[in-house]
Formats: structure tokens, C-alpha cells, sequence
């Protein structure tokens, strides 16, 4: 007997639960919430559907990432592209995702937010298509890796904060605020995501370290490292061009090379200055408890156990 | 030196223009514009804007299907996936022209038309899921494919001639007329693709025939051949059980038996009773020439050239 598709899409939905449930910081849905907490009441069932369309469209952009980078973990857990063995059909479930935290954003009613949410979609994978565009490209400018995490962490963390913002009423001087905060505090928080994949606990990461060195993504800890001494553009060079059985052991080596420098410290460093950008953005806002958390919250950014 | 990601641009440009150069028939935007010709004359920035939404949507679809089912050739012309290596590029690329489709049906400043929009982005994923799950389910009822094909194109369809009517502040019974013609000349020009897919001439289809069989995808066309003889279904599933040299043969043989069946006759009645449908859906509207160009549209949906 034909079984309908509905029962088919068993797998996906225990997937997507998986991947739900797996936990995360639920940080973007926190920065909506705690950006609307500054102005007027902002009504509750808006502002729980954008903080669910910002959480939406983050593990949409996870769901192909995944494929992209044909990563097997995510948070401890195996990937849909560790599950799944037909990729196309991995595509079409992050463009549901995708689709579906469109519609979330749009339960906002409010044109503004929604026409942000686009513009943030596309920011996103402009960013991805320069990562993969710039992949091994070891002499790129400082200026090329912030505007990829600009693109990639910052722009969805700017949306975060400005449409909490905006749902609570707040004055453009406010809005403005709370996109400051959140664009350095979306910076300082991928840096140190890109540092911690130097010098993170793999258990505690969830997934290898590395990753970004073996697949040659340019983050700040290799731009310090290259741009220590000449030799080791080359060394970068000539490792990540080794094949075979020998690579592993090679990019191993070069990764604890490069987390026992001081391009570690000069990384570290500027996370924690856009940190205090961060925070001061948060001056203009009225004093209360929300805003102690945002600033609690972008001293944690950079604080995380390694 | 460092060239910049940006003019790295160059190729994505490049394959962008030539999708978009190559032709189509631009009949979703059509369809907006003929959509907004029966009431108040519609502001013409954000007419515009939605044409190009349904069509970027369009688009947008199209990348990520030919990547999909790994597609050469569209509109005579080879395929981002013909042309790039690189996959994920290609997952990234797609995602891009959604994003950018979504910024459009924002630039309406319509609430109820971005609703929309990213409603039928779901429901087109959905469909294309379904399609994925009940690959060679040559068993499945009629209506999983009438389900699948309103899902897949004639949702778009709906978008497209009710954006329109609303940009036109069409009262509701206009708007749920638009709906319903939409809904069945999607049906029907879906349908008649279908059949095209077995009868049609591959230069001018721009692509080779029997490709929904050759990929286990159940059509109109393959479900009237299989219920016209209990044989039929085990001989489908023969021959598509094939592998090496001989499957080409065999299943180019067995698209020119469902050709030359009675099968065709049988889905193009349908197609044809679906057309009927579209150009009744009318009746209420205003009776101007738009409404002309509608019908002819209608039936111009099952008399393209094979």
C-alpha cells in the first residue's frame, strides 16, 4: 500500500527536533528579548515570533554550512549530513528552514523588521559566498576577515537587537544603540569562536578543532600567525597543500603551533576591544536590569571556558 | 597582490546574467501585472518589485533543482552546475537569489504580500521534498501528484496573480478569483510540462525528454500509463532497476512507448479541464482586455509548441 509522503517526513521532523533540541545558547532569541526591555511594552507574541524567526534562520544557515563543509558533529550531535545520504534533500530542508523563519519574521506585521530580515539574508550569504571565494587566501587584509564576520555573526545579531528594539517603540537614538551592540558584540563573539577553534576543548566544542586552518578559511588567530614572521605564509602553505595520510598529522601540528603563539593573545586582544565598543554602545540606553544583562552578556562573549 | 573577494564577484555575476539573459518566458511576472489590471491603478515601484520577486523566486528554485538533479543544460544553456565545481557555491548562490527575492516582495511595503511570500516559499520546498520522498512510488494516488505540482508551481502561481490584485486593492472576491485562476493555470501549464517532458523536442525544450522517468519522478503521463495495464508498473520498475550501458536504451525506449500511448491523451484532457477551470475563474472580473490577455494565457498553458 502507498505510504503517504506525510509519513515519510517522519525522519526530517525527529532531524529538525534534533537539531533544536540539541541545545545552543538560544543567544539571538535573548538579544531580541532583552533589546525590547528598554521602551514601551513591545506585545509578546510578536516579539516571541522574531526571537523564533532570528533562532530559525540561524539553523537554517547551520543546516547548509553543514553540507557545505560536509561537517559530521554539530553540538555533540551528528549532522543531518552525517544522517542523510541524499544531499538534495539536505538543500531543500534548509530552504524550508529558510523559508520558515521568513514567515516567522513576518508575524511581526511590521514592514521595517521584515524588509531588515531580507536584507540580513542576503548580507549572510554574501558573507558565506566571500568565505568560499577567499578560502586559502593567505594574504587577504585584516578589512576582508571583519567583513566576513560582519556578514556571517554580526548582521543577524544587529537584527536581533534592532527588532527587539524596534517592537518596544524605541526612539532611532535607542534602535541605533542596540545595533551598535550588537554588531560589536556579534564580532567579538565569532572571533572568539574562530579562537576557539585554536584552542577549545573538542568535547567541550562539540566538534574538532582546526577546522577552520584545515579547510582554509583566513580567521584572525592564522592572520596574526601569518603575519608574525615571513616564514610561516609559507609554512600555511605548504602543510594545507599536503594530501594523504600525512595531512592530518601536519595540520595538527600547525594548529597547536599556531595556538601556542602570540597570535592567540593579539586575537584575544581585539575581541576584547570590541567588547567595550559593545559595551559602551549601551550608554544611551535607560539604566535597568536588561541592560546589565547585555553588558554581562558581551563580557561572557569573550569568557567562554576554552 | 590580494585580489578582493569582490572582484572574485566576476563569474557569480556573470552566471546570474546569463540565467536570467537567457530567456524564460517571464510569465510570473506577467501574471502580477495582468493581476493588477481591474481596479485602482496600482503604485508602479512596488508592481515592479513584485514581478521581480516571483521572478527572482523563480530563479532562485530553478539554481537549487538543477543542482538537485544534477542538470546540465536549461533553456539551451549549460547550468551553474555544469559550469561550477564547487557545490557548496552552488547551494550559496541559491540561497543569495531567495534572500534577494525575499528583499523584493518587501519593497511592496505589504504586509499581507510578504505573508505570502514566504508562505509559498515553504510550500514550494514542501513540495519539492515530497517530490524527493516518493521517488519511484509508482503506486501513489492521483492526488500526491496534483498536490505536489499545485505545491511546486502553481503556488508561485497564486502568489504572483494575488500580489497583483492586492497591489490594485482588488476587493476580496477579486483577489480570490486571481487565486483560483492561478491556481489552475499553474496546474495546467505544470501538466502540460509533464507531457512535454515525454513528447516534446529537445532543442526546443532546451533540455533532453524522459527526465522526470529517468529520475523515478511520477507524473501525469507515467500515472495514466501504469493504470492502463497491471504489466505496465512492473515493466517501469524493470527497466528503471537498470544500471551500466543499457539503462540509456531502455529507458529512452520506454518514454517513446509512454509517448505513444494513450496516456498522453489522457493527461492532456485533464490539463485541458484544468484550463477550463482557470479561464471560469474569470467570469467575475471586469471584462477589459487584461482579462482578454488572461484568457488567451490560459489557453496558450496546453497549446505550446512539442
Amino acid at each position: 500500500m502507498y505510504r503517504a509522503a506525510e509519513d515519510a517526513y517522519g525522519p526530517l521532523a525527529m532531524a529538525f527536533l534534533k537539531l533544536v533540541s540539541s541545545g545552543g545558547k538560544r543567544l539571538r532569541p535573548t538579544l531580541v528579548v532583552l533589546s525590547s526591555k528598554f521602551y514601551q511594552n513591545p506585545d509578546l507574541d510578536k516579539l516571541i515570533a522574531m526571537g523564533a524567526a532570528v533562532e530559525t534562520l540561524h539553523t537554517a544557515t547551520l543546516i547548509h554550512d553543514d553540507l557545505i563543509d560536509e561537517a559530521t558533529m554539530r553540538r555533540g550531535f551528528p549532522t543531518l549530513t552525517a544522517l542523510w545520504k541524499d544531499k538534495g534533500m539536505i538543500v531543500l530542508a534548509g530552504d524550508y528552514v529558510f523559508a520558515r523563519s521568513a514567515a516567522l519574521a513576518a508575524e511581526t506585521n511590521n514592514i521595517r523588521i521584515v524588509r531588515m530580515f531580507a536584507d540580513t539574508l542576503m548580507t549572510i550569504c554574501d558573507g558565506e559566498l566571500r568565505q568560499g571565494l577567499s578560502q586559502n587566501r593567505w594574504d587577504q587584509p585584516k578589512e576582508s576577515y571583519y567583513r566576513r564576520i560582519y556578514a556571517k555573526t554580526a548582521s543577524l545579531f544587529t537584527l536581533a537587537t534592532q527588532s527587539g528594539a524596534i517592537l518596544s517603540r524605541a526612539p532611532e537614538e535607542g534602535i541605533q544603540a542596540l545595533e551598535r551592540y550588537g554588531r560589536y558584540l556579534g564580532m567579538a563573539f565569532q572571533s572568539m569562536d574562530d579562537i576557539l577553534d585554536f584552542i577549545g576543548d573538542e568535547k567541550k566544542l562539540g566538534k574538532p578543532v582546526g577546522n577552520d586552518l584545515r579547510e582554509g578559511v583566513v580567521t584572525l588567530p592564522a592572520y596574526y600567525y601569518i603575519h608574525q614572521d615571513p616564514a610561516n605564509e609559507k609554512e600555511v602553505t605548504r602543510i594545507l597543500s599536503i594530501t594523504g595520510e600525512e595531512r592530518n598529522t601536519a595540520v595538527a601540528e600547525l594548529v597547536k603551533r599556531v595556538a601556542e603563539s602570540d597570535a592567540i593573545d593579539a586575537a584575544y586582544k581585539e575581541a576584547v576591544e570590541m567588547v567595550q565598543k559593545a559595551k559602551e554602545a549601551l550608554g544611551v540606553l535607560p539604566d535597568n536590569i536588561y541592560r546589565d544583562a547585555l553588558l554581562e552578556l558581551a563580557d561572557y562573549s569573550v569568557a567562554r571556558e576554552v
